[in-house]
């Protein structure tokens, strides 16, 4: 049965772009598959644990020799892990905050990175292999180029990198610029270049849940 | 007085490449500052909270109208604002976890960036500005130009660009690579080239100290 994972990790509840793109990405895949299965994950809502040395060492420690922290560690990881593995798309938000990515959202991708298992390596293709993997970024302002702060984008080309290394081999990002443009009246001058940017993001993930 | 904010954020511990090169700075200091002060902060053992709306929200509500979760916000964010107000150098070590920062070093910059107070703008020098930041990064690998992972380090990119948006405006980046070749059997073959970067460490910092 198909299967979709949808993560979110905006903290903006009903404000959020991000939150917003992926429920069209949902819906249209919902179209698709009438009998399809959604997990729904709120990275905001419930962060997953900071990567510790508990989780650390536990990954190191033969199962019945694990205190119980490590083993909670590793159920927490394992729960983690068999989400991803059970679905064949997933569908990321990304908002940029300060930059880069949100906390819970690098403590989530720190829980699924398990070098000699999860990353693709000559003997394993890597969790991600082989699933439709959709990254929907937002951003307040714009990084596209000649921007000024053209460069400043830390989220796309660090999550373009870790996926890969997850063995992601079908990756597409959906993004959408000055969000802050219709609530920051500094920015208002952007409004146009926020909604042709959120428009098209409608476009897109329509026709990547349709590819 | 002088005075030396001192973060820590590795998980490893006695371990910790980035610890050890960090308490070098801090010995070398306060041998050129007998009387002065270190406040050392470990955001490993005491992550700062995940950014979330109730701290986003209280920046934007008057101090009498707040929620005593929004009170308690703002509470902490002046707690680490205030700690970096007050010191005149500060040293940040930041190994790299899965190809970009710890969970709780993302944190903690959440708590800095305040548009409009630390943020640098041409009404506001920043939060950094005129403080000697040191941060040392620590990777299991290398990133150097020419090595497969070229590109992929996203720590020192990011805490560059995100330290001048704060003022830095007296930066400088100390490496240790290939820390994990003198535990990994994998990399012992590059076990030169972790001690050569480790020896050039303590030389930059001392160096650095003394400037």
């Amino acid at each position: 049965m198909a299967h979709l994972l949808h993560l979110d990790s905006s903290i903006a509840g009903d404000n959020s772009v991000s939150r917003a793109v992926a429920r069209e990405y949902v819906a249209s895949w919902q179209e698709k598959h009438p009998a399809g299965v959604v997990t729904h994950r709120d990275l905001a809502a419930a962060p997953p644990a900071h990567l510790d040395w508990t989780a650390v060492s536990a990954g190191m420690t033969p199962e019945d020799q694990r205190t119980p922290e490590q083993a909670e560690a590793v159920k927490a990881r394992e729960s983690y892990l068999a989400e991803v593995a059970a679905a064949d798309e997933v569908v990321i938000t990304a908002p940029m905050y300060n930059w880069s990515l949100p906390t819970p959202l690098k403590a989530w991708i720190d829980q699924l990175v398990v070098p000699g298992r999860t990353i693709a390596d000559p003997d394993n293709p890597g969790l991600l292999h082989g699933k439709k993997v959709t990254v929907v970024t937002t951003q307040g302002g714009s990084y596209a180029a000649g921007a000024p702060k053209e460069g400043w984008d830390h989220v796309s080309p660090y999550l373009a990198h870790v996926l890969e290394a997850l063995g992601a081999d079908n990756l597409e990002f959906v993004n959408v610029e000055m969000t802050l443009s219709v609530v920051n009246p500094a920015l208002a001058a952007f409004t146009d270049v926020f909604h042709t940017s959120r428009a098209a993001a409608t476009d897109r993930v329509k026709a990547r849940v349709h590819v």
